[in-house]
């Protein structure tokens, strides 16, 4: 039993729909209201699988608002606020206070501030966030064809990161050489502690896109969600950053693939039919890069088909 | 360390509130929009914690959205809708198929359409709600000096039912003896397996009342939201059904007692200026019995000084 098996178990029973715009099956479920639509996102985290060893108290912090807001940009919304539900096993007062600065502290970056929750015992420390947003005009999962497949920023670092972090656990890196690949590649770690939710590129792009999501699983299994499409792995690669390419190098990784799969890493993949506008709108905070295109039939990397990967929860 | 101590930390660092009217410390979090208030929960239910054993999946699925939605009741506001995080441990198809059946008949019942979620691995089966509503007039908790304080409905059930299966979990009753006694006294068991939210109540009383708070943790710890409060037992004993009074005999427990530390009834409790009117507006749905009134000083019943009690959790 997976996940997906789940949720189809779910949404069949969940059969009661009055006056949700969008339910199950997007970044967030949309409600009309007044005369703006609310959108709602809700996102869980255990300690053992959702939190990388190396986060501080205050990224976790950080980390349960990012995973919503991230949504609420996926959406191009304005947040408006959120509540988080905490399960602890064994509360510390340091701890409790550094996560709860981590919190504040984005919060406010982000504009969206934590208005109520929930503390409870628990078998392991759960986060549980529901982020909700605003806006005339949710953006929706899709795309239409000939339109440019996009995305902001640049991917892969999660990825790299993680493999880090692996290969210490599994003793292939001793701990002196993990602290020199460490500081030898700042930035890969930085993403995966600290990844940062895309709100002001989703207000920016709200009128000129016409699909978007968050990179959450990974641009091979996001990617799905505008339909069939081809990817020029030139121009994907093109956006990847300096340091992702010598640690692919040095590790002796398919580049490719580690961008490909590279998750969490909540840079916003869109489809426009105008990708001149959406780089100029966003030329002061980030970089946009196109892709590809979305296409009637296949869905490709220079012209080879590829697999549905990405994370999916297993019992 | 207890929850109080968490949620001190916690509220202390939560210093931005940009937007938002009324932040933790109310059962609804509120933020103002366009000309209504968006009011907000949350509530997080862990297996070991928070579901008696009674309970069948359909009825595990009800509780999770009455308990969130009990908190939109007791703001008097319109339940918006919900989404729903859900962590298993080991999901079986029948568990989650007759639990999201669960989900779906209350959320109908309440018109409150559950719009979204996240499924994970967890520990432990782990639930937590999100609900929202809408309302032109949050009614908070407090109390006027001079007010009269009213519960709808009765409280007791739930106690004594969680004593019955105590009696039964430590061996003082046999399994024949349980089923016995659970049969001579139906209601009980049925209102701590099936409580509903009184989200007619609340939309009922909404301009006739001052303040509000649905009883969730017992009366005895719910009543200090009113400020100070003068109780009449007699008058509170009066409302209490026939099986509560003979459960207590039978089992040798103090009435009041059981009564006062009874939680998740999901009554209301309210103060109001005019009980007549809060009568007559609730009378083809439920029963309103004033217990007593707000007071300058001193938190008694009878005129004896009662002490906070209540669910706390604690490390």
């Amino acid at each position: 039993m997976n996940e997906l098996d789940i949720i189809k178990i779910i949404s069949k029973n969940l059969s009661y729909s009055n006056g949700v715009e969008k339910g199950i099956g997007d970044d967030c479920a949309v409600f009309k209201f007044e005369n703006q639509h609310l959108v709602v996102t809700t996102d869980m985290m255990f300690k053992s699988t959702h939190f990388p060893s190396i986060l501080t108290p205050f990224q976790i912090g950080m980390r349960v608002v990012t995973a919503n807001v991230s949504d609420i940009a996926a959406m191009c919304a304005k947040p408006l606020g959120m509540v988080i539900s905490m399960g602890f096993d064994n509360p510390k007062k340091t701890f409790i206070d550094e996560m709860s600065k981590g919190i504040n502290f984005i919060s406010k970056e982000y504009g969206c501030p934590i208005a109520g929750g929930d503390t409870n015992k628990a078998p392991e420390l759960t986060l549980s966030g529901t982020a909700f947003g605003i806006t005339d005009n949710p953006i929706y999962r899709g795309g239409i064809i000939g339109e440019d497949i996009c995305i902001t920023g640049d991917v892969g670092k999660v990825n790299c990161a993680l493999k880090l972090l692996e290969m210490k656990d599994k003793g292939i890196l001793g701990n002196i050489e993990f602290e020199k690949t460490m500081s030898e590649f700042p930035r890969i770690m930085k993403k995966l502690a600290e990844p940062k939710a895309r709100v002001k590129e989703g207000l920016l792009l709200n009128k000129i896109i016409t699909s978007c999501c968050d990179i959450s699983d990974g641009l091979s299994k996001d990617l799905n969600y505008t339909g069939n499409f081809e990817i020029n792995s030139k121009n994907l690669l093109n956006s990847v950053s300096r340091e992702v390419i010598e640690f692919c190098e040095k590790f002796d990784m398919d580049l490719l693939k580690t961008v490909l799969n590279s998750g969490e890493e909540f840079e916003l993949l869109f489809t426009t039919p105008d990708f001149k506008k959406a780089e100029e709108k966003l030329k002061d905070i980030n970089s946009v890069t196109k892709i590809g295109k979305v296409v009637e039939s296949g869905k490709t990397v220079d012209g080879i088909s590829v697999e549905l990967e990405g994370y999916v929860h297993k019992w």
